[in-house]
């Protein structure tokens, strides 16, 4: 009997190796056009995940960080954070009569740019402390969570989260289905990405590295702990800061790093000084059709120096343009 | 022929679930004795991993922090950070001949405890600044790991590590088999623990929460980047801090926590007021036999405003002596 058996069990079993490697034929990335970028994604993945390669990284090596605005999502016309500040003033407004006629809130009022660049940075403290400060850290989740639901990009008419960029969400799916942890290593406020990243992203609010301002403890009115948020910066995770913050919040060098950015340079050079096999990627901004073209000029986003170094030093360039055959899920 | 196969299924499948069976009734926890304690544990656990419970919990929200010295670790005669630091000092004396007349560094030679008390808050940051500044990252975690591998504690005359408490080990690893992330949040330095939390606990250095001191991106003499460690403290993760710091770190609210001091106090009393179901626990140590008797009076790891709270509130409070089968796995 167990003859008979046999042949049944190898044709079940055939079966399923046969969906199993038709399964693991599949593009993980098809938002990728295939290309050098692709290709050199591929080619280190198979390399760190296959055992007795030289260049094999155990599991819990496998750290990658990725820069969030112009790396994961959008960042223009104005960096989405900014764009939360200034609708959060708006709503404020009613509140404050006095601010018709007072600097820096006038000119938010008006979009007035150019009367609020002229206020400089104490004009964009003034407005971080009214709209980032003087709450607890619930109430600016709450009030995150409801600008990302109901606002909407300029230009799209969308939400903002759905400008995040798909064949990046590719490829954050595909580092952790092999074996990575994805973290965010971005110079936005901490609070302000942690209440949609893991839905966005995947990415839970214990692997987001950022920008902060200072916290206190305090009882509240009821008698129940509460963390008040101050109007003072406690870190910049920009620049040499990226280095700072991975190393504070993480603990271990990346392996692999994603930035757009001359801040996000030193977080690549950092990656890339480590023993063993190492990736640095920058998406380079080429396509004013589906999203923005801009680079060594731009104001916000600016890549000079890094785009540079990471030429020089054979980094995987990501020309948006030719390398993306998608740029947004909608589109 | 099929009616014959389904006998020899299922037999092998009912070997398969008495086997399972067995597992399952294990005891995850063998170092505890039967007792209140143990009870709400795994009471708790039960209740929050039950679908269609009341007090189930989704898996990512299972946040647990457990403070270090003395709730995961022994912290006695003095902090093991300070015996590293008071051996760095030590070893480093051959180039220091001045020491043996300066204090503070004149009182550790000694060994005279009174005379380095007598130095103060500024006694202490001189020591800190030598041993634990003016050197990479890197050379740190080097320094560290090496004393960990090397230095004896004087009453065990094991490696300090060995003092970790075995019923804690089983408790992490048992909260990990249910879904929960594991982190540490405590008052000791996040470099100092990180290169062996994950050996000796199983908790890598990206969720240990800590205090640090500044370090400051540089390109090092060989064009090579790194992080460079000042003599200034960034952040103290006690006390009041201990909420801001998971806040900061972890940036969710931990359902379960576990301290053993007063500067554990805002960390259970954060984790008591968030939503749904809580755990707070306290590890008293009462067994002078196999560890220390301390609590209201200790000048290390002094519990009592906590333990009165804990007392009142109906947190877990660990009686070490009778609650724990075994203190260190070598006993």
């Amino acid at each position: 009997m167990l003859r008979k058996i046999f042949p049944v069990l190898l044709l079940v079993l055939g079966v399923f190796a046969a969906a199993q490697h038709a399964f693991s034929q599949t593009d993980p990335l098809p938002s990728w056009n295939e290309g050098p970028a692709k290709r050199s994604i591929t080619d280190f993945v198979k390399r760190i995940t296959t055992q007795g390669h030289a260049d094999f990284v155990p599991e819990e090596e496998r750290i990658a960080t990725f820069d969030n605005d112009g790396t994961l999502w959008a960042e223009q016309p104005v960096y989405f954070q900014v764009a939360f500040a200034f609708d959060r003033l708006k709503a404020m407004a009613a509140d404050h009569p006095e601010w018709r006629q007072q600097q820096p809130y006038k000119a938010v009022m008006d979009g007035d740019m150019q009367a609020l660049a002229a206020t400089g940075e104490q004009g964009l403290l003034a407005i971080i402390a009214e709209t980032h400060a003087g709450m607890t850290t619930e109430a600016f989740t709450a009030d995150v969570k409801e600008w990302i639901a109901s606002a909407r990009h300029p230009r799209f008419d969308r939400p903002y989260t759905d400008l995040a960029y798909k064949p990046m969400i590719e490829l954050l799916a595909y580092l952790r289905a092999n074996g990575f942890k994805t973290f965010i290593v971005s110079g936005g406020g901490i609070e302000f990405m942690r209440p949609w990243t893991e839905r966005v992203y995947g990415i839970p609010p214990e692997q987001v590295v950022g920008s902060s301002g200072v916290t206190e403890f305090k009882i509240g009115p009821d008698g129940k702990p509460v963390l008040e948020k101050l109007a003072k910066v406690e870190f910049i995770d920009d620049g040499s800061g990226k280095p700072v913050g991975i190393n504070r919040f993480i603990g271990r060098r990346p392996i692999f790093a994603f930035g757009n950015s001359d801040g996000d340079q030193q977080m690549l050079e950092w990656t890339a000084s480590g023993e063993g096999p190492r990736f640095m990627g920058i998406v380079h901004h080429t396509d004013a059709a589906r999203e923005w073209a801009y680079d060594r000029q731009s104001p916000i986003g600016k890549l000079d120096k890094a785009l540079d170094e990471g030429l020089a030093s054979g980094w995987t360039i990501v020309d948006m343009k030719n390398d993306w055959r998608t740029v947004f899920a909608f589109q």
